[in-house]
């Protein structure tokens, strides 16, 4: 990564808008599984959020129109499919800290979702994004649970330097923009490994 | 099955609320899942339907009111998990036939959907109900593909005894409602073997 010799605020606008093209996360994500999935190289789609329809119209000879609705809070995470065989769950997570990633915004169910998922042998993990970094990571959930049982005690995040550590990182390509299957292969490869930070 | 000596309609109507109380196949697919998932045997969900959002209001203080939206046509099956290390991808279909198990009522896009799966190395499936028979089964991918072509040529569906001698029967039951994790096992233990009708 080359660090321009400019202003602190210069250099980060610039960076997003030329690494990632201020895309969100999520946009990557999205993009890159269109094109696994064009490429025949795996099936991903992020789930649709759930909504409570509470009243529906009928105009003659129209489409059904939803006239009032709430967003219901989502009992898994927000992609899963099947690669190669495995079965893969995951959510993304984005935070503008540069020093630290936070825990907070994990919700409990995410959690409880990953460790079920993991437990009938699928692959579960959290693709992570420090945005001013221009960094993305596969936090595998074996490594998060390890943090968020440490978060009990004391520090509510894992250090920016934790992730380089214990994560596996992904660098953004063209096509796909985000290829995460690269750190699936090896974070499956070293599964059987256990994890001692 | 006990054949009663009633009038038809007089028996349908009893059958089926005694057999399976009058729910749909979906909710028994639901309902199932729930148990499984707190028995931790499998995790599987529904996908939310997804939501064209249009407009949404936020009154003060209260939460986010979607009033405009319109339903979009889902590009997957409804269903799909991890159970033993397999990825599963489903979808539910029901016929009130007693004779065959018409096949255009299955979107294109499931199709696709399902092809794609089984060719990451999922399990891919529909789970179908004649509905006045109380009768369900387990359509494993490749026989239903295999219907589809012939369907090109000719018949737009398969026979009840198509269904009864390629598919999978599931047994209602009591926990979980519909046990098709059975037919799952099954399902698997046979997909070596290379389908021949």
């Amino acid at each position: 990564m080359i660090r321009y010799p400019t202003k602190k605020n210069t250099y980060e606008t610039k960076k997003q808008s030329v690494a990632n093209r201020g895309q969100t996360l999520e946009s990557m994500i999205d993009e890159s599984n269109l094109f696994y999935l064009a490429q025949g190289q795996a099936v991903v789609h992020k789930k649709p959020t759930p909504i409570q329809i509470v009243k529906v119209d009928y105009p003659s000879r129209q489409a059904a129109k939803i006239t009032e609705a709430y967003y219901k809070t989502p009992s898994t995470t927000d992609y899963n499919g099947v690669y190669q065989g495995h079965a893969i769950d995951f959510d993304v997570k984005e935070t503008r800290s540069k020093t630290s990633f936070p825990l907070k915004n994990i919700p409990v169910h995410q959690i409880h979702h990953l460790r079920a998922v993991k437990a009938q042998g699928g692959v579960a993990f959290l693709i992570i994004a420090f945005t001013l970094l221009d960094e993305y990571y596969l936090l595998p959930f074996e490594v998060l649970e390890y943090f968020i049982e440490r978060a009990k005690k004391g520090r509510q995040s894992m250090t920016y330097q934790e992730c380089v550590t214990y994560a596996i990182q992904i660098k953004p390509s063209f096509r796909p923009t985000l290829p995460y299957l690269k750190a699936v292969d090896e974070y499956v490869k070293s599964q059987k490994k256990s994890f001692k930070p």
